[in-house]
């Protein structure tokens, strides 16, 4: 295996692809841990996540330097990244200590029923390409199963072996330190390692960020086991946002040149179609010119797929109003804006497929009645925006209708940040993910790897600290007076 | 399409299978009235699934004698049935009226993040044989998809299909009255028209209870659809139940005998294994020799795949203990007990799989190693039990180990009667059903057909009720003060 720089397109060593043989080894050992990680009181694992975090964060630069070297997304943001990624899994360590997670029910009466959640076991977690530390080994899918209850197997991204390497190793250590059982976190790598854990039956559930097509693989995959297993796939999507006549134009053009080539438009929530009234692409264009982002694409993978998706949009009928161009080196990326008509859009669903990369549409709509008719024909996205004036009368419709095409609508602001807390939602309906009721972000993460059991007529002794009639843990409970 | 009735396996005619056409416009009505079965307040459909309680209970003793003639289960079973479907019906409304199923909670901050769960959709629900009303085309998939705020389409059961029509044209006559929109409800029949739904790309989701096979084939079939949707397939399992030295015996042969041929053993919930100390054999099949219970299977092939059940259990080891004979009149049941060694048990896992019918297992361990030994090979199940003295000091390791294999684990009782509640869980891990992270009864059932949507930094005018800040539903909400 190797490790590509991207600026350069230059390769070193990285960690080899696992065995079969070592990816049955980390999942044996994640069946040995099953019962340590699960029955650990809510503090304890918290303590867990605090020592990862702890690690993450005192390591930070060093770690983002490694990163730079594979995905050359550059130091501020990958120091930035390092950093949230310590605070997020902080985060979680809290969620896991208040305790409400696991939805401790109580209904005394006959029977007496006591409901609680309980991990589902052993995870494999697919990490991303594009957040090397926020959806990397230890990103969201590791910390949400880990904070749940399930030991973990990462297979490490090929776009940043050598970072997935180090993050394994710190963790371990970090986990070991701290008191957690060998096998809690493991990592594999490979294309074969991957598809050896979707079919592995000790196995129980697999979380994975990524593209539609991996996504769909991965889900289709799974559905060839013998046990079903639940796949969350979070996949990225084209994410539409709407601008009414209230809105500031030139605020508009500038914000969204700024949120599709954040990160070189390498965001799943990045906002790829504008849906505006007549005078933004022209904005947008200039805006473009005007920003001249410079950047990488993590891979030569994406490098190509970009390249042939803009050509695609073009192809589908779309029009090139403004190309940043690039400077030729490694992977580089040439950012760009595109024009549709309304109509185009609504009778091409190719021009409605995700385009991971720094490329974007702009449709102007003549009327609401031809904006509407656009909305209807969207796809399910992750994310949403819409720009208005806080008093235009149209914003409630506008975000009633976006509501039900995505998992979150951001009013006057970009999709591509995405805080991590108790009402964040990233998630929505197909194709964004294979689990609409889900979400890979903030505290409700969790519940993708918990599955419910009901005590009946137990008598306290036999029951869970978490349901016992003096409640130990101090958790919230319902139906508990 | 025939209606059978299973005492004299006589037909008469039933409704005809629906036309590919038939099924197209069942989900067209279901998509057109999506919206605005989505947006009722949670009062007006609450008001909705009362009205269709109102009119099962009204017609309580007529359907449960068209039932009988279709399924055989009896009057007092059927009238008992029906009464708890209504029953059933009422406190999913209550469950509307409360509001906690739509888990709004409320980050105030930068940005204001503002979460709700709203419908997913048309939803496709395949009803069971076993419980005409429980699980049928009113039972709890259908009224828990309706209360989160789903259209259905119902795929009729062909083991009563005269019933289902019959309820299906109650409920819509009792949705019409109470001003539900055409499409809120409909009912299809025949095995390509369920084919058909799975495929359907307006369906969002599938809920399934019945067979192993049943349920693993329409999640295969749902995961060659373009768009992923959940599956929510609760499935028969072998439920053990686990008898200590503290236990009585006699007590618990007699109860055993009444739970795994109550119903005819036609309940997904069925004890089919007693794992007990010696003595525990002769007594049950003494029970049974004393009980003698009398019934009819719902179907041929029920019946059938009865038949060689108890043959594949003789032929994988098991010895035959006691069986009450039939006398011959239609699909009649002949209830039967047979006696295997745990080593036996161990070393066969066609010992361990579902034989839908008044069949069970009875194994007598030497020690607590040996009954131990057991229970860590048992395939996961909905339901388990324990026997054993309260103040046993095995019961609190037997249940915590019998709680990791199943959804529900019962003290001192048994796993066929299931409480409707905020605290019940019916599903467990794999091969209890498809998504282990769902109930198919209780509260939470709702969740299933909601997905999570996050409103960001949405001026109040264009939230939806539940997230405004004065919280006109009165609904309890997370981080709101």
């Amino acid at each position: 295996m190797s490790s590509w720089n991207p600026r350069t397109g230059v390769a070193v060593a990285a960690p080899p692809d696992s065995t079969p043989g070592q990816v049955d080894n980390a999942v044996a050992a994640a069946v040995a841990a099953a019962d340590e990680v699960a029955s650990a009181r809510p503090a304890e694992r918290a303590a867990w996540l605090e020592a990862i975090a702890a690690a993450l964060a005192a390591d930070r630069d060093d770690l983002a330097e490694l990163a730079d070297e594979e995905v050359g997304l550059g130091m501020p943001r990958l120091t930035g990244e390092a950093g949230r990624a310590a605070e997020t899994i902080r985060f979680y360590a809290s969620v896991v200590r208040e305790g409400g997670w696991l939805g401790a029910t109580i209904e005394a009466g006959r029977p007496d029923l006591r409901r609680m959640r309980v991990p589902l076991g052993p995870v494999a977690v697919f990490g991303a390409s594009n957040f090397p530390f926020g959806f990397g080994v230890l990103g969201h899918d590791t910390a949400t199963a880990l904070a749940a209850g399930c030991p973990v197997v990462v297979k490490a991204h090929p776009a940043h072996p050598r970072l997935s390497a180090a993050l394994a190793a710190l963790a371990g250590d970090a986990l070991n330190g701290a008191g957690a059982p060998a096998g809690a976190l493991s990592l594999v790598a490979g294309f074969a390692a991957g598809s050896q854990l979707v079919a592995h039956p000790e196995i129980r559930a697999v979380a994975f960020t990524g593209s539609q097509r991996g996504g769909l693989a991965l889900w289709r995959q799974a559905a060839t086991r013998e046990q079903a297993i639940p796949v969350f796939a979070e996949m990225g999507t084209v994410n539409a946002a709407v601008v009414t006549e209230t809105a500031d134009p030139d605020e508009v053009a500038a914000g969204f040149v700024g949120s599709f080539t954040l990160g070189m438009g390498q965001f799943c929530t990045k906002p790829g179609l504008l849906l505006a009234p007549a005078g933004l692409a022209e904005r947008v264009a200039k805006a473009l010119d005007q920003a001249k982002p410079q950047g990488w694409l993590l891979t030569e993978q994406i490098a190509a797929t970009f390249g042939e998706g803009v050509l695609g949009l073009e192809g589908a009928g779309a029009r090139l109003l403004a190309r940043t161009p690039g400077t030729g080196s490694g992977w580089q990326a040439q950012p760009a804006v595109l024009a549709v008509t309304p109509d185009r859009l609504r009778r091409n669903p190719a021009l409605l497929e995700e385009v991971f990369g720094p490329v974007a549409l702009v449709a102007e709509y003549a009327d609401v009645a031809e904006r509407d008719a656009v909305l209807d024909v969207l796809p399910g996205s992750l994310a949403t925006a819409v720009h208005a004036a806080a008093d235009d009368p149209d914003l409630p419709a506008l975000v009633a209708r976006l509501s039900r095409r995505c998992g979150r609508v951001v009013v006057n602001g970009w999709p591509t940040g995405v805080a991590v807390g108790w009402a964040q939602q990233h998630g929505g309906p197909w194709p964004a993910t294979t689990a609409p009721a889900h979400t890979s972000v903030g505290s409700e993460a969790l519940q993708r790897f918990l599955r419910p059991v009901t005590f009946q007529d137990a008598p306290d002794a036999a029951l869970p600290p978490a349901l016992r009639r003096a409640n130990p843990w101090g958790i919230p409970r319902r139906g508990d007076g």
